[in-house]
Parts: structure tokens; C-alpha cells; sequence
């Protein structure tokens, strides 16, 4: 059996997760792919995170050139976050001849052709399903399962802490405010919610599911972006008189040879399959012109959702190694 | 740029919506995958269908051999339907070193570890993402994107049929025989509709799913399996007295070593996502021990929906290619 190494910049979170799951799940993914997938070496300098995953101190550095130039790695899994130095990180990886997953929408979203270029000039894979909905496998579907369609709509419901908020203002009638600190407290939202709330990581998302899609890039700066701020009890109110809820949406629609896209808080009536889309889970609705409406659901965050989906990727890549 | 060249043996619904597809939207389809997709030859003696999609008599053969046999073809797309002469037909392919893609669920079940074994024995691929859901991607997700996961239960609402007389009975409380009858005369249900109503359908779908989720292959004769026909308003009634909706459900789960399984109609939570489930629609839920749950929604039939499905996984072996 053939062994791939590789290489997790990052042991927090997302990091941490997908190593547990290639620890827990070792010898079904072996039976699987025909491969034993060794996490050589990981970027980290709490050892405590190490400890607690069962790593040894000795398989850490605090030098990403020990894992980014290493010879010995075909994939490095790049779990920091943020877009620097995250993107560079990547770009070295490729340019020595690694192939690179990561669940970081910010980098991808904001570098999308560049990592792509790299990619490709380097014959190497670049792979970033975890960078949208979490554990929900839409981005392979839509690339590759759905190869075959013109796509003409995706929307999306793409950040928990918001659709959590929204969740609890509908059904409970409480306020914005006291819903946030409640949120805060059960740690579904950051101390400092800006992105998720004002829909940042949503337009990141956004970004990358257009390109994807549409094949057409918009940085998520260019995206109209309302976050879920404003949204007061009367509105909430309003949108059940209608038989709707009101959903944070990333929408990207084509008219004629362009296509218009937003993200900003809508009334989805109850009857819509994204109606139903609760608390911390994510969707994303698709609709292409052979499949028609197609909907994937399930967790947009987390450590071990989120890590399913970089598993997914290392396997993909071992597999053609 | 390479072409690859496809056989399709039937040119009905399915079969015909796979070639409308590889129609429309080939310019697409080549940039995306960077392979010309040629339809070479169809299986079929009716020339209006034929005429219908454009196709030339003389692409047409009466003899499956020249399909099967035939040197220049690299992929057999089955979409005769039932358990024999296709089988046969899709074996002789594989051992003629030509890849099978098929959405033949009675086939497939009836025969997975032949049809696997002759797969692999020949070097070939055999894929049949068709098969459970029409056009959601439900099966390759499974195999590949979650392929990290152990997966603990599997459910489905596998026929559209059986939901759309559910959904209008639950809807507009009409009794079981009347929705059959309207159904029949929308096309939404056949003119015998045992397969479906009886949920032998589904029964075919659920030993799909187990064979791939679970790598256990049972026989779809050996599945427990209760149709709905025998379903009253009284019992919808019941059901929505408790905030439940009845659908037909295909489940399997781990109970420690063994896999439970069984095809019936069950009250389903009004809050549970299959719930909102409506309608033609099918869907796919999922548990894994990574990603949690999720689910997969869409068509479960049609000859686009269907033909979405097949044409991904005709891309997926011809970019292999």
C-alpha cells in the first residue's frame, strides 16, 4: 500500500478535526483508497493541541519551510486562516510541487485565479470543498457530478452563527441583542460577530460558489453585501404574515449573458426547501438546466463537519497519486 | 482535444435525455472537461425518437454487438432498463475494456458484485450515479466527497411517485385511490404502479445505498419492504395530529456490528428536514461520523434530471480518460 504524507499547517479547530478524523477512521479509509495517508509533520507551537491529539512534540515545527519544502510531502493541508499568510503559504506549497486543501474562504475568495493558476502551472491539485457550507459536499458536486449542466441560479444559506440568530428571532421572539449574547454564550458566535453578522464570510462564500458555477470571479469586496444587523421583531413579524422567513441569502442568478448577485437577508416562503434550513445548518440550492433544483444541507462549520470535507480532498488526491 | 465515444443502448426517456444533454450543452462540457463527447451509435429500432433528438439513422443499430464489440467506443451507457438482457449487455461491455455508466437501479441491485468484480477484473470504470435519485448527486458523495466518513444511517425518500400521492393526500386530504388515479393521468405515476407503490423501487435504491454506505450488499428481495397502499386518511390524520408527516422510507443503520434495515411508510417530525421533503421530489439523509448529518435534495426522475446524473459520471471516466 502506498503511503501519502501529509502535512496540516495549523492544529486549532479545523486543523485539529481533520486530523482526528484521519486518527479515528484510519483503517476504513485505508480499506477505501488502497492508501495509508501519515500526517508527517504539522505547523503548530501549542503543544497542548499536539497533546491532546496523541501527536508527538517531534512532529511539530514552528518552520513552515519544513513542511512547505519538505520532499517528502504531497499534501499540505493549510488550516490557519485569514489571507496572509495563508495564501503565500499555499503558493510556496504548489511551487514545490504539493498539492494543497483548505477550508479558508477569506484566501481563496480573495486569490481564487492566482492559487488556480499556480495550481496548474505547478500539475498540482488545489482543493477547497470545506471552504463553503463546512461538511456539505456542494462544491465537487457542483464541478463534477454536475459537470454536465449550465447552471442559472445558486443560492445559499452559508453562515451558521446568522442563520442561528434568525432561527431563535422567529421561533422565540426575542430580539437581535439578547439572541447575539445568547449565541456569544453557547459559542456559536466570535466575541467580535462583525463577519458573520454584516455577511463578510458569506460574500467570501459567495465569491467562490460564482466562480465555481459561473466561471466568472468577483472578489467578495465587489459583492453588495447587507448583513443581518438591522433586522428588527417588526421584520421578522412582517415576513410571517406572509407565510415566509427571513433567511441571510447569497444569491447569484444570470440574466441574459451576466449574472446579478447579492447577499442580504430575504423572505424565503415556507414552502422553499431553504425555508426550512434551522439554526447552525447551512444549504446551498443550485438549479442548472439539466439537473433543474437540486439542494444540499447539513453543517457549514465545526470541527469534524468541516474536517469531513478536507478528508474528502486528501482522499481525492491520494486516490490519483 | 481528445474525443471520447459513447454507445447508448435505449433511446427513451433516459436514454434520450442523456443525448439532449451532451447536446445542449456541449461547448460547456468540452471547456470544462477538455474532451469532445461523440455520440457514436444508439441502440434502438424507433427512428421517431431517432428523428425527435436530431440523431441520423444511420447512427442507429439493432444489434447490440456493434455497440458492446465495437473497437472506437470507450463508454456504454445502459438505459434499457430491468434486470436482463442489460446486465448481459453491460458485462459483455466491461469485458470488450469499454467503461458503463447506468442509472438501472434493478439491474445494479440485482447484480452489484458480479458488476463490480467485472469492473475491476477488466480495468474499467462502473459508475451509476443515476441509479438512486435521479439527478442528486447523492452516490458519488457518499463514495467520494464523504469518503472519510463511517457512516451510521442512511434514509431516504427514494421515489416520487409514492411522495407526490403522500404529499396530496396529506395536502388536500383526498384518500389514496383518487390521488393514484390523478397521478396516472399526469404521468407522475405508471399504469401499473406496483413497483412503486409496493416499494420495490425503493428497495432496489435502499440496497444501492447500503452497499455503498455500509459496503454491505443485501439483495433488494431480502429487504423488508411495505408499500403505501394500504395507507388511509386515518392514518395521515394520525400522524398529523402528532406533527408528523407519513413517507415512504428507505433506512439502514448500524446497531453495533449489523446493519437494520427496512423499506415502510413512517411518521416523519414536522421539523425533521425529510419532512419538507415534497411532492416528485426524493432525498438523501445521511449520518457519518464526521460530517454529522446531511442531506442531498432534487429530482428523483425525468429525463434531464436523470440524464444530469449520467452525463456527470460519463465526465468523470472521460476525463480519466
Amino acid at each position: 500500500m502506498k503511503t501519502v504524507k501529509i502535512g496540516i499547517l495549523g492544529l486549532g479547530t479545523v486543523g485539529g478535526g481533520t486530523y482526528e478524523i484521519l486518527d479515528m477512521n484510519r483503517e476504513l479509509i485505508e480499506k477505501r483508497i488502497d492508501r495509508e495517508i501519515k500526517v508527517e509533520k504539522v505547523l503548530e507551537k501549542n503543544m497542548d493541541r499536539l497533546k491532546a491529539l496523541g501527536l508527538h512534540e517531534s512532529q511539530a515545527t514552528q518552520n513552515p519551510d519544513d513542511i512547505l519544502k519538505d520532499p517528502e510531502i504531497d499534501i499540505v493541508v493549510e488550516a490557519l486562516g485569514g489571507i496572509e499568510p495563508s495564501t503565500t503559504f499555499m503558493l510556496t506549497a504548489m511551487e514545490n510541487g504539493k498539492s494543497v486543501v483548505t477550508p479558508n474562504k477569506a484566501a481563496v475568495a480573495a486569490n481564487f485565479d492566482k492559487l488556480h493558476k499556480t495550481a496548474q502551472e505547478n500539475n498540482v491539485e488545489f482543493r477547497f470543498e470545506a471552504s463553503v457550507g463546512g461538511g456539505i459536499p456542494a462544491l465537487t458536486a457542483i464541478t463534477e457530478a454536475l459537470a454536465g449542466n449550465e447552471f442559472s441560479e445558486v443560492m445559499g444559506i452559508l453562515n451558521g452563527t446568522t442563520n442561528y440568530i434568525l432561527t431563535k428571532m422567529t421561533d422565540l421572539g426575542l430580539d437581535y441583542n439578547e439572541v447575539l449574547k445568547d449565541a456569544q454564550a453557547k459559542g456559536f458566535a466570535e466575541a467580535d460577530p462583525t463577519a458573520d453578522v454584516e455577511g463578510i464570510d458569506v460574500a467570501n462564500k459567495l465569491s467562490i460558489l460564482m466562480a465555481l458555477a459561473f466561471d466568472k470571479y468577483v472578489p467578495p469586496t465587489e459583492i453588495p453585501t447587507v448583513g443581518i444587523s438591522k433586522i428588527t421583531m417588526d421584520d421578522i413579524e412582517a415576513a410571517k404574515a406572509k407565510g415566509c422567513k427571513i433567511k441571510l441569502i447569497a444569491q447569484a442568478k444570470k440574466v441574459g449573458d451576466s449574472v446579478e448577485y447579492n447577499v442580504k437577508p430575504m423572505e424565503i416562503e415556507n414552502a422553499h426547501p431553504l425555508a426550512g434550513v434551522s439554526n447552525e445548518f447551512n444549504a446551498i440550492y443550485v438549479t442548472g438546466n439539466a439537473v433543474d433544483e437540486v439542494m444540499f444541507y447539513g453543517k457549514g462549520a465545526g470541527a469534524l463537519p468541516t474536517g469531513s470535507a478536507i478528508v474528502g480532498d486528501i482522499l481525492a488526491i491520494a486516490k490519483a497519486l
